[in-house]
């Protein structure tokens, strides 16, 4: 029997859309790592009514209930209290829980305040969870075969205590069905246009295995779903149809799972023995971030040179100034002189270079904000391609990024 | 009477960890701002019985319920036909949605699909609402009192959809209270280190001024929200408590409401008439990006050299091969002559470098991932500061940017 979870998060700066809850997203992967099910997620504010009727109506649906938030040292914290009060018990000092908070506190050379001496005050039926990364303790209650977690909504004090105490925890208690998923990441084609290629391959998918379409940020995901008991049999089931699909798709398809863009890239130089560097206008950077995001890229990434100002392109990256005069700063001119400059002068074997009208500002009725001209220049070859993406500043600068990288990608295919 | 909202968010991706919910995030924003509260935000799967209950549940609780998710051309999308099924109705095509959708695939010079045909049948129930941004039409539906809207879960859909129509007609049909919240946002200090700074004027605070402390990525939101009916007499109620409030934390108070770092440090720059230009090594580009971020920021930011390589600290940053082959890239001298070569190479007032052992990779016993050296140059002095950050990459290149802007920013607090 499959196990369902409920995720509580409370907090009024969600409510308001001041805080992006992020804490119940990350809950939801690790669940679904282990096959447990996370049939629904709710958000309240810090309020005595709603957390307590919360509780209740999850009581009813679940047998796993996970809440995080409202367990800081402030007054505007109330979910320890409540959840005393939702189990009828009083609240307790717990010793080791002070005698932590206390060495936090002797570290950081201060007196502990009465505010952090309540955050080990703790329902009478919980078993404490430890709270490696901050002051306020995790609790785990039981109550008539249900589990129910309360943890900081501080994100790397959750994310420590559900990885060492929690995840293990439920994993030992809960062995229920199997989830099996395969995510299959493309890039360069539109969802309909996708569904259109694929139409008869997915007609023909087995009943037992569910297909969604998740489109992204100049990306659309293919997951295939298959619930069962034998997360053995199911993997083999779906990497049939898997098989089956790609010959339709190839060159779209950049990766799996959790696979990400700037890291399958940077394996594909890392394969082929070969570094990068970037030359960037309008990105900003942005590029080279996602590069530098991924552990261990400096086994291929050499460095960049962010040329936002006119000069900066003429001294640091040698281009020329009367074809930047006569063809403007975004010109396929400009960006070929950018990516060979930046190849050579950073000594990398490929150089990539943007330069494009980010905007708000800046366009004109020849060049209108989103215009984007992306080059590529390794020892055989220097190419450019123009793009044109949006009226916005920020979707521009990540889509020129995702088509940069995936240029990248496509030119080591080809070769 | 203050009028409540529900978010429903429809979609298995969401409760499988896979995709963040972004879009309840930006509606609660928006509906605070015309001062609608969020009761309750939920998120369910792609399942009959879910959505169903779920906005049985809602209604009983709201009078706005606002829905996203479900409504793509393929299989998986199950709100619209369920809608039809809550409210007893049956599905019509609706000519305005269909030529619409005839157009966008005209301009892509493709066929409509029967796929895409279907997505112009709407429950005989609803107003159409317009989708200028993509194919799938959004829903308004009113049933004893309470409005209900439902809208694609694509983010840029939603957000079109929401400026264009649906908040205009929200606000003019219910004129509720007002929801009035001032952010102080401070950087430097922690939660429990501010809130005793505090104390007093916290135990001071009208009873009719909610104070709540929002920790983030190294730092620190106090929110103050207020409620009545009249915004002019709260603004300025909450005004006066954040007059004596702010001479306790100055110096930690880097803006107010929806200011961000880089935007401070930017206003700062083009205030003092300088420029600014960065050398990054483990921070990979982030800084650069950020500061690029902002709209008009080519008016003070020159541009960024990002040296991974140890040949391009050298080749083109001017550091000393032997003092970084003594002292290691991470020290003082590294960054000192980073920060000097990157002011003066870039052509920039004030130069700022980064360079640390982001991790996992790469920490010795002297030096451990999260061993962080940033340096500072104008005109007056060349200084550097270290910092010993976290065990992990993102948090490391996180941190270090956030202290490199901080440190930025309090230069020219000092002048």
């Amino acid at each position: 029997m499959s196990k369902y979870a409920e995720i509580i998060s409370i907090g009024d700066e969600i409510l308001y859309g001041q805080t992006l809850d992020t804490n119940s997203h990350w809950i939801s992967g690790r669940l679904d790592e282990i096959g447990i099910k996370v049939r629904r997620k709710i958000t309240i504010g810090d309020e005595r009514e709603e957390i307590l009727n919360t509780l209740k109506e999850s009581t009813e649906r679940a047998d796993i209930i996970l809440v995080t938030g409202g367990l800081g040292p402030t007054r505007d914290d109330l979910t320890k209290p409540l959840l005393a009060e939702y189990f009828g018990v009083g609240l307790k000092m717990n010793d080791e829980a002070f005698e932590h908070i206390r060495t936090i506190f002797e570290k950081r050379g201060r007196e502990v305040t009465e505010l952090n001496r309540m955050q080990a005050e703790l329902p009478e039926n919980c078993i404490k969870i430890d709270n490696k990364l901050g002051t306020a303790p995790g609790m785990w209650f039981e109550e008539n075969g249900t589990v129910y977690v309360s943890m900081p909504g501080v994100p790397y004090e959750m994310e420590g205590m559900m990885n060492d105490i929690i995840l293990p925890k439920l994993k030992e208690k809960f062995t229920g069905g199997v989830i099996y998923h395969k995510i299959v990441k493309t890039v360069g084609i539109g969802e309909s246009a996708l569904a259109e290629k694929i139409v008869d391959w997915e007609d023909h998918l087995p009943k037992s295995i569910k297909l969604a379409y998740l489109p992204t940020f100049g990306q659309v995901k293919l997951r295939l779903t298959a619930l069962g008991d034998d997360r053995a049999h199911l993997e083999k089931e779906v990497g049939k149809e898997v098989e089956k699909l790609i010959p339709q798709i190839a060159s779209y398809v950049y990766g799996y799972d959790n696979d990400e863009l700037e890291k399958v890239v940077g394996d594909i130089l890392l394969k082929n023995n070969k570094s990068i560097a970037f030359a960037e206008s309008c990105t900003g950077g942005y590029i080279s971030h996602l590069m530098t995001k991924v552990p261990g890229s400096s086994q291929y990434y050499k460095g960049s040179i962010v040329s936002y100002d006119y000069d900066v392109k003429v001294n640091s990256l040698d281009v020329d100034r009367k074809v930047m005069e006569e063809k403007g700063a975004v010109s396929e001119e400009v960006v070929l002189q950018m990516a060979r400059s930046v190849r050579s002068k950073l000594g990398a074997d490929v150089g990539i270079s943007v330069s494009g009208i980010a905007g708000p500002g800046g366009g004109t009725e020849e060049k209108p904000v989103g215009t984007v001209w992306i080059g590529y220049s390794d020892e055989q070859k220097t190419v450019a391609k123009k793009f044109n993406f949006s009226k916005d500043r920020n979707v521009n600068i990540k889509l020129s990024a995702l088509c940069a990288l995936n240029m990248l990608r496509i030119n080591f295919l080809r070769n």
